[in-house]
């Protein structure tokens, strides 16, 4: 179990999967930078007709949204591929054919997913403590909606004292159902602070309300479970690809998937060490089938490989998926199947081999 | 262990305890209500010589203003005799020469006691969301004060996105002091809402920091050191007068106090028997020596009782501590003791028996 993925790996998966479940942040993209070899291999997988769906606890943007921001860098990407937990809150409130009203904890793009499915939703948007009330005084002036059943969480910018006093006094009651989007601690950046994640804005609902909320995110495997009834989807068929061992090999361990770590964003390999050591059997679900460097090597390699294989002579161009010190790794191992990746030549583009060519190149 | 409170054994606490550590919130009073019999009870040990302190994981006063609303409801108190959460965090850090700044995460009274030992501070007061920029972006703008070495959390009704985000990025240092006055996550008001205590705030500093505060309050001990030492007080000469196994009792048994669990709070009965059933070692630390169904009962029952041992008549007055629905339970209960606590008569008030008299009563 987890083995790096290799040339044959890649034929295998190609030949087994129909169906790619892509995490997006740390694997097709860092903030909104697009990590090497990403773009390639979403395109490739679409060229030889595997399905691609884009898996993400972001509860920030509604479908419409999302697919835009894929399409903005470059990912093909339509509403129907997007599954997000703004998306899915409404989708699970409308499959239940929920009645009641909703108190929200949340965003504008929250909002527009429950008015897409006509449910009715209020407290979104600034709900500011009273500057001439001490703290405990809020409940005062507070009164409860009787028709509110719902208290939903996802990320909001705006929560505040008399947000949690209200979400975590209706969530308190028996017949109020109790969602939170996601419970992502922090959000992975490369900056020097910490940015807090929608788990922050749910832990200061559920610890007044003293109450677990149902997740709709990963890694629970509702998201999984709304997309395979939309499209019909054999799990054993489908491939969950993320960085998070936590959340995103949870749920495709649980939910039957194979799944692939790539090393670009949270989880390290030797976490996956850790887990595997550990005999728990809930830290073995964050052990993935394989696992990359980065998910360009899903297909990297394989043009050198097959090159050496086929007693070919190679020219690696740096402008893609591999870099020098790949090669430099390759080379090191020792692994007869890692030296068929090292390349007869490199050029840092591919315009050099042209140039020396006396090909007319600006 | 855990005997109900008795004539007898109230007469052995008076032998063997100098001095008594008072919760206050459900035991001497409920919001701004004086449960009947606590003043007198803690006036009556006054007057034996015992020494009192009220012991409140409170953290919006400082222990003047705290000292004052125990005055204001007829309680005798100085500031020596109070120990508040605001206060002992402030004792903490100049007990350990802290020399940084400190970013509060709090309320003007935890300023204050910060102030009273000149320890810099910042971060009281509002610090709302840009209402231009998307939660992430917040960061943007966001710069660290490198001299801020301590991160202090307590009641703050002002928390919000960007205040979480300061203290988490604060907090995630490694050279940084981490500190919650207390983690209560709600405060028990006889209200149809939840009202979010200082443990909901501290939850949403410690989830994206990932990182356990030191909490100065109880259950942990720190409050009953600080004590101890000011006074030179012997454990085994003290007692904890709880409503809260979670809190005050267990602070008391790992002090190696006595305790008493009065029932007007937080806590049951039925909690009590679960605790000693369960064989786990912490929560053994949640069973009292004693419980009361009543704090007056530590001196209640005592005339009654006392009367009646003695072969006297008895006439119970109904302004106190004990009420008639107490008497009817005595008499049910078939126990010796407790029928030694029925009343030959009793009377509304004292005045009833002054009238019957014939005194001229208005």
């Amino acid at each position: 179990m987890c083995d790096e993925i290799s040339p044959n790996i890649a034929k295998e998966i190609s030949n087994n999967v129909d169906n790619f479940l892509f995490d997006c942040d740390g694997v097709l993209w860092n903030a909104n930078e697009v990590i090497p070899g990403s773009l390639e291999t979403v395109k490739g997988l679409k060229a030889l007709g595997k399905r691609v769906f884009y898996i993400t606890n972001n509860s920030t943007k509604t479908r419409a949204e999302y697919a835009e921001k894929c399409v903005k860098l470059g990912f093909p990407a339509s509403e129907e591929e997007i599954v997000c937990t703004s998306y899915i809150s409404a989708l699970y409130l409308h499959n239940m054919n929920f009645q009641g009203k909703i108190y929200v904890v949340g965003n504008p793009s929250m909002g527009e997913e429950l008015d897409r499915f006509d449910l009715k939703h209020t407290g979104i948007g600034p709900d500011p403590p009273d500057d001439n009330q001490a703290g405990l005084q809020v409940v005062s002036g507070l009164t409860l909606d009787p028709e509110i059943k719902c208290v939903l969480v996802g990320f909001d910018k705006y929560i505040s004292y008399p947000k949690m006093m209200k979400a975590a006094s209706y969530a308190r009651q028996k017949d109020c159902i109790f969602l939170a989007t996601n419970e992502d601690t922090h959000l992975p950046m490369d900056v020097p602070f910490v940015i807090p994640g929608t788990g922050t804005i749910v832990a200061s609902v559920k610890v007044p309300a003293r109450r677990e909320p149902l997740v709709m995110g990963k890694p629970e495997t509702n998201m999984f479970r709304c997309l395979q009834k939309a499209h019909n989807l054999d799990p054993a068929r489908c491939m969950m690809v993320g960085d998070s061992c936590h959340t995103d090999i949870s749920m495709a361990t649980v939910s039957g998937m194979q799944s692939l770590l790539v090393l670009t964003g949270v989880s390290t390999l030797s976490n996956v060490d850790t887990y595997k050591a550990s005999g728990d059997p809930t830290q073995a679900t964050y052990v993935p089938t394989y696992y990359a460097n980065k998910l360009g090597l899903l297909r990297c390699n394989t043009d050198i490989s097959m090159a050496t294989n086929c007693g070919m002579q190679s020219l690696l161009v740096l402008t893609g998926v591999s870099t020098l010190s790949d090669v430099e790794t390759y080379k090191a191992s020792g692994d007869p199947t890692q030296a068929t990746y090292v390349p007869t030549y490199y050029a840092n583009k591919l315009g050099q081999l042209g140039k020396l060519l006396g090909f007319n190149i600006p």
